[in-house]
């Protein structure tokens, strides 16, 4: 392999010939073999070349840029945003944790390319632009790499995350329409209860996602605030004044999203509430998505031994021995992405807890594993609502068999009879494995016409009235 | 000890004489045999005298209930919330996940005190009020469980959480004002960064409580939904017309909070997403405090050997076996409790992605984590501000010297001379021992003059200008 | 209330007149209110009692401390060995991380009833025994503290936790030779797979337990290297030649329990992941537990509308409205404990990784938590097996109700005619609602007689065979 | 692109004709998109490998399998182990919990890779191996997966993690000892203490590894359980005799790794405790970590303002913005490591507590989270010791000037003065910013000839004795 010369402060760096990356960026691949290489989400590497360009305009803006140079930094963020560079970013998550080393990859590979648009050879002459003095001029790792964060992690939650569960919350809402006077035995205590319907049943998964939603939404103005302009350690030294709520309008225009300056520099270096904040509502979100996909694949357990309520899509055999076998697949998928979110958290609780000083330095791990959190949870909805929930139907027959079966249809006598003349028919007819009326009548609580009129499940579903 | 036969609908069970509850909660007693006795929290019993109270309210004004009953029970929910029977609810946490047992533990003391208040003795004829039929009436433990949850998860946020919270945020504001202008060295990756001063470093702790609270006020419109009026499975099967959203105006009446009827009652007692919403916000908290008491034990370290930046009070010996030692003990009951809630929180998230279709049965044990956090959260912040966070003084001494020594002064340098020729001059001077100014007049890149002018602390601290 | 003037070296202090304590146990009441009072476990207490029996021993024996101190010492510990004491240990958990207030509370209760036991009274004349420099000598609270932890966790878990884990084995043993002939359907995804036996199904779960006793032996020999001897910060500064090893020896006396001195002390003080490790062991558990909680509860689901193949006890009413119905609560308290411990073990986690150089400052809130884990899944274990898994029964008209409806019976065709015939003919009889056999030879895949003897339920169970 | 029709027992499906994969695999590619793909770990496909070949040489063996299909098999399974077809395999971690698709992936692979083997292109005439009949033969994905699963894991394990320990391991333990005369203060509660060596406090962490791996090594019997042989529910259906141990002793014998047959089947394909016990050890590990990454940090802390005591490599430019900064970027990347393995952790128990009946479907994220936390902590490991461990110094100058200021040296005088008199003496000394020599012979308490001979830092250090 071909390598070229790349040096920094600490000296000469061997680079292969064909990368656009710089010395910093090949001493951290050769300090950090830790895991997959390239492990650094590009989301956050997409993040960095919003602001990146956004500070370029600032910079320039504010008289401290040369607009050529400007143009030459804007031009390859958008490369950069285009996808052209994908493999010019070779860094790990288990780098420095403030990132330090991405930020400098991302300076290294827009001076180099620069060079390049600027109609040079990587290493011939002086460079066009600077790294560190232009590149990343009025800025330092510990702002731009919580910005680049901040950027990626409200964009994946917009484009992914909130449009994946609405799209299954509307699914669900629509069968709950579709299916509101299915009567059903309910189940408490895993235990045969007093019924209620489908739309019922599936309207707390709707409530339990759109509690979820406002509750991530919730989070966003937190998120929204970037640290860009704090610089080293928050007083914004070395920037121009009205740098940081100029960079921050930038960003927000370039990004089409409402990003503001953080009021306090100091905390958005030192300290990354807003992840462990939005993150945290992920997870209940990953809760509530835990119930949703248990219920329904107990639901539709069987096809014979099971509750089988609930008919799902059969979308792929479902043993490699077991013939003619189909399996809630959908539901393991989901609730296996609920684990990760859960374990996610922790991760990210961690490394918000240890900050030190003026800088968190567990930026990375934070960021990556929001970001997959973010990414599976929209996915997982989608895929979960196009491979199961779309397909969802009551298997009637089932539903009748259970429903009129039920001891605890005797509830409706409590107001009737009282409790404990009610518990003594429904314990009396679970003992016999007879009916309720049959056990009511006899003990002579109440007449064969009277229970038909009080006993209806349709009567006990409340909301139908 | 002496006995008396109390029954159920399973029969007889022998209740200690002089005690109020009934052979349900006496059952529940011997069933459960789980940890201490009488974990189960008071301040949900409390939230139950709250909503029996309201309950009991509701069902007269709807007809259900005849005003003397009404008025036995509100009398002896009001004895329960002035604590006169404490002693009277021995149950623990690890019960029935629905916390039946808890409830009924309640409608059988109210019932028997009832009996007395109505001049008659325990045991003595028919019971004045029935536990079920009347104290019960409208209700299931599955909507006044979670209910009594909320009132009481409100409650302990409103009255020990955030005030403690707000208490530390007040103290730390004040000394962020009052050390406004006392520059001292930054410190990034644990290393020596640029300048800041206190009042700034302060100012990050307070925006990271200001963050917290607002996330944790954020939750409270999830948490002011209650669940009442669903009774056993969400659809208000014995409730009269009209119930759900008049007991909870009760409730909020007597509790003077704004409780609200939960939109969709599947979701108030199938899932606890409110309690993993809340807790989420609590564990926020408890990161940004882990920070913060973490920083200040550190800049307090010394007295001779650590950073020694900052004073703090010193409360009692800290030592057994070395005299005179004094330890940052607050900011180690602080940093324990954040160690506790951080537990905590996955406790509550376990519970509360399990439940299964229309009841989660993890009621208790979410209740008791969440409140016990909210206690502790609220009570270490208020010690950790009495006890620490208003005795916190500079060293001014220490802070001038640790200032005046630092080689990333030099970062004043980059706009004048370049990121490359500041880090010769910084390294140069770390290798030799020697000051910045030294080198930077030796490699002839400033002259005195220069550096003095460039180089002031005091102008690198941004906010103040 | 009375007091009486007691002095530590910050000076004096009221202390109530009745009590044993000194004055750094008030200073830590006072300074420490956070959540319930006297919240350190007594278990460290005794752990305490021990340890300083021991060392007194060794203190004479080595020569440092005249016998008739040891002996008042002894007598003391005796007392607070038997509970004489309870009442004298008000302080929290929350207060120094290193747990030197609760060594200094048994450091001045041991002094003060020391002094009554030598005829005297409290305040009267010179302490007979003096906290620090004869109750504390050659130890530090930083190898105390760990000492007791150790003690307090090695009792609890061979006293509580193993007896506990057993006992419900040993019941699920003979269960699953109890009914290792009785066939049924199993379940795979939750859905019908093809048949086992109960004894086979609870033969996982006893399997799961031994692997799960295996582990948490696995861990004791950490726990039972204890750290007294190390004082300070490791070295054993102001302890007698010989002193760690023989005070060891002196608690193995006492306790009857194989304690050994830590070869390394400076683990032993600075890092607590013998907890770490013990603990990790419980939540394994907690994980077996989970499952074993959930199968049962589901499997005994109904009466009529869930799985029902298992009969369990009834131990109480059910629900608060719904009369007769019967709850597998002892599955939740179950399952309500697991999530406890999964929460314990992060609180474990986040206290163990902060260590800081010499001295772990979290050793109260990881001790508090693991002998709650400890305590918690031993009598839960025993509540579980005594009110529910002695009591589990097969429903054998539902077993085979359930096997013959079967579909993946289908899988013993597989050998002969190959898995997608065999496939054709489930998928045929699931759509067409028919048996297998039907279909089967209408297919013209197999004879009747040869379906008849391939496909026999019994003789899927291998291990029958 | 070309496509080719593959078929199941579903029906046909269109996969891109360059692919070995057959209908399955591509019903799983187009039902789970969910983040990237191909996911599912790499060593799981070669876990699968050595798995299917053992079975095909078992299946021979036992003579229901031809030689010449054996052959063909375990050619594949060979090219396979070799990294040959490392791009057939796109599924993602986030399908069926089971793995079936997976498991059909591998099938599908060797069935078509062996019919070009076998001399013909694939499509053409029938399958020369049949994926389900031949390749999965005595097999089920409930089996295979944890088989394969435990493969990767014990493999991963006994190369990369314990490897990666017991380098950092051994040159820990070789600085301890070369720096074991090097005295140096002390410090607990984050507070100057009383001194040790360099020596002992690196053999802490010496310590905490060994009782780290030796947790770990623990944990390998059960790991080295594999649940082949238990085909579907554990009972071995559609196996011959003897096949489950004999598998094992092929499995054991590809891999030269002492697997063994699993005694009981129902709990290897129900429960994945071992994986639970084994990342259980790997976050004590995490744990353990953490702490010493944190220790070197704040010990190198500086290199003007901070500890300083300890000098570690300066690896790379450690500031964008700041010049000459130099920082502990590998103990950023350990601790963030072990932040992500505490995470991992939980997404482990909480898949693990989950199984449901006759099979855990949480199968993959189990087996992800254990592979990556394996390879993260070995390769992180290395990338310490070599980056920062091995060049490890002391910084003489700095350790002295500390150990000599020290006020808790005054704890030497506790066994002469008594501790009262002591704590005065540094009580004053701190108060006049003096040394404890001046006062304490100022008060009257010792010579100074006393003095110089009781308080000898290197005296005070034990294990030197």
């Amino acid at each position: 392999m071909a390598y070229r010369l790349e040096k920094d402060t600490m000296g000469d760096v061997q680079v292969p010939a064909d990368k656009l990356w710089g010395a910093q960026t090949e001493r951290s691949r050769n300090n950090f073999k830790i895991g997959a290489s390239a492990s650094m989400p590009l989301e956050i590497i997409y993040g960095f070349a919003y602001l990146k360009k956004a500070a370029a305009f600032t910079n320039c803006e504010l008289g401290v840029l040369p607009i050529e140079k400007r143009d030459l930094i804007a031009q390859v963020c958008d490369e950069i945003l285009e996808g052209k560079h994908d493999d010019q970013f070779p860094l790990v998550i288990w780098q420095t944790g403030s990132g330090t080393q991405s930020n400098m990859n991302v300076n290294e590979v827009i001076a180099n390319r620069a060079h390049q648009l600027a109609g040079k050879t990587i290493g011939e002459g002086e460079k066009t632009i600077q790294p560190n003095d232009d590149v990343n001029k009025s800025q330092s790792s510990n702002d731009t790499f919580p910005t680049g964060m901040h950027i990626a992690a409200y964009k994946k939650i917009l484009e992914v995350t909130i449009p994946g569960i609405e799209q299954l919350r509307n699914t669900l809402e629509k069968k709950s329409i579709e299916f509101k006077n299915v009567v059903k035995i309910g189940r408490t205590h895993f235990m045969d209860a007093t019924p209620l319907t489908i739309g019922q049943e599936l309207s707390g998964y709707v409530s339990q996602l759109n509690h979820g939603i406002k509750a991530l939404e919730n989070t966003l103005p937190h998120l929204a605030e970037i640290a860009l302009g704090g610089t080293a350690v928050g007083t914004g030294l070395n920037t121009p004044k009205g740098y940081a709520k100029r960079v921050s309008e930038f960003i927000a225009q370039f990004t089409s999203l409402p990003f503001v300056t953080a009021e306090n520099k100091f905390e958005a270096l030192a300290a990354h509430d807003a992840f462990v904040e939005t993150h945290g509502a992920l997870k209940q979100l990953a809760v509530s998505l835990n119930k949703i996909g248990n219920d329904i694949r107990m639901l539709a357990s069987g096809p014979r031994s099971g509750i089988g309520e609930l008919i799902i899509p059969a979308n792929e055999p479902g043993s490699s021995i077991m013939p003619g076998k189909v399996n809630p697949t959908q539901c393991e998928a989901l609730t296996m992405v609920c684990a990760q979110i859960l374990g996610n958290d922790v991760a990210i609780n961690v490394g918000g807890m240890q900050g030190h000083f003026e800088l968190n330095v567990f930026k990375p791990v934070m960021a990556a594993n929001l970001l997959q959190s973010a990414q599976l949870i929209g996915d997982a909805c989608v895929s979960f609502d196009e491979h199961c929930a779309q397909g969802i139907a009551p298997n009637q027959a089932r539903i009748t068999e259970l429903l009129n079966n039920s001891l605890m249809l005797v509830t409706a006598l409590n107001t009737k009879i009282g409790y404990y003349k009610a518990a003594e028919i429904a314990n009396t007819a679970h003992k016999n494995g007879t009916t309720l009326k049959h056990e009511a009548v006899a003990l002579g609580y109440v007449t064969e016409q009277e229970f038909d009129e009080w006993v209806k499940p349709e009567d006990m579903v409340g909301a139908l009235k």
